[in-house]
């Protein structure tokens, strides 16, 4: 077993390839071992599958004692790094959000993605005081010596006046804020054309995450863009609803059942996702 | 909001019907919340599903507490009725058994499975000691005022001696009993020939359960067999993990995110799964 801080570094290095780090996003336990037997080396949790598939809509209304109990069972049965998302923090100042942090820590995971958008009012957190938990969280990671991956999101492109073009510049501003705070990656929520990335990228001379979603550019010309790391965000979740959806439909209107048994996996490989993977031999 | 007794006696009604009840086996809550929309008229939950979604291997590892637990989140966010599988019941005797299912209508489902395979060590049950339980559960229920629906599942067709005939013999011989104990409906583990189903069904002269694989008959010739309840098992489970599998495949080996974005659902509609279903116009 690696140590945290081992893990930690190696969770850096990814960001750090010649190709991006692809980091599938999981919300439960067996979510986040079937991607690690698949060969991703690195897992992050989704917020809003990881939220929702407990029973709290995404944000911060899920208790955050529940929030940390779900990221202690992922990390717990994972061999490869874990970075969790902690939306805002589940905190309002950053000895609070620091304080998330280091139980996030205590958990098992070793990077987090922290937004600047409040979830109580759907507005963003001024720079300053987003920069504020920043360096707190970095702090806390020094302080525990656990050298974690701060992913710093900004919402600026969905939630900020202004054209696009404005709107691009404003998440330049933030990021560049939340990098100098410490960030080790920046994540602008809402990024998705090719024009944009480049432009951002440009900006940045750090790790830049986007969001998997329709119309993205492919994962080669992400990399020619020079993103770093490439996220699921919430799709899986939204992949294996829209399965369960089709499942549904097609017993309750034509009474058949082959996308429910097609492509499956067995009762013995998924009954091993419930424990950490065997070491290799 | 009906009452517990409501639900059940709605439950009840749903394996009395003139084509078989599908009854979709959920994990978490928004696996319940889809399939309910998808027009489902009952819920209920796969022990390895859900187990497995934890962390725990399927059986009885998982701590009672937090079964429950996961119970409640799933019944607290259904407006159809929840049938929940306690495995063994959590329990050694009878008294300890019924104490389980008390909770689980605590809890909000109105229906359980129990089967008679013991969890830690791979045999059956005296069929005496399981008929115990059984009654245990019936007057547990009468005493509470709530006619939850009993689905017995024996495990005869695996675990029991000699060939199938035989084995079929003592399936029938234990369903039996458990139909006298109280029993509402019969789930032989492993029966998936028409012709043995047809043997059993008509042996019982009770609600039968079968559950979803590959070969099993269609629904429509189930329906002709006499079955008056087909259940997923694990199976969406199966699908779901066997969906990421792709995804994760897809990716790693063609840098594509087709599986991950084609027939999805969106943000909204899975945020709206953490939360019961509005009340129809």
């Amino acid at each position: 077993m690696r140590t945290l801080p081992e893990k930690a570094e190696e969770f850096r290095r990814l960001h750090h390839g010649t190709t991006p780090l692809v980091l599938p996003n999981a919300w439960d336990v067996p979510s986040a071992r079937i991607f690690e037997d698949a060969g991703f080396p690195a897992i992050a949790t989704s917020s809003a599958g990881l939220m929702v598939s407990l029973g709290y809509p995404d944000g911060q209304a899920m208790p955050k004692r529940e929030f940390l109990a779900a990221i202690g069972r992922i990390a717990g049965r994972l061999s490869v790094p874990l970075s969790a998302d902690v939306v805002a923090g589940f905190g309002r100042g950053p000895r609070e959000v620091a304080r998330t942090v280091g139980r996030v820590l205590d958990a098992g995971a070793i990077g987090i993605n922290l937004e600047d958008l409040d979830p109580a009012r759907e507005g963003l957190f001024p720079v300053a005081a987003q920069v504020r938990k920043l360096r707190a969280i970095r702090e806390l990671g020094a302080s525990r010596g656990v050298p974690l991956v701060i992913n710093a999101r900004t919402d600026a492109l969905r939630h900020s006046p202004g054209e696009h073009a404005e709107r691009l510049r404003e998440a330049i501003r933030r990021a560049t804020a939340y990098r100098d705070a410490g960030a080790d990656c920046v994540y602008p929520m809402g990024l998705t054309d090719a024009a944009s990335i480049e432009t951002f990228v440009a900006a940045l001379s750090c790790p830049v995450n986007v969001m998997v979603r329709k119309g993205l550019p492919s994962l080669a010309e992400l990399g020619r863009l020079g993103v770093k790391r490439v996220s699921f965000g919430p799709a899986a979740s939204y992949a294996t609803m829209g399965l369960l959806r089709r499942v549904g439909a097609e017993i309750l209107e034509h009474g058949a059942f082959d996308s429910l048994v097609e492509g499956a996996i067995t009762f013995d490989e998924l009954n091993a996702l419930a424990v950490p993977r065997p070491p290799a031999a």
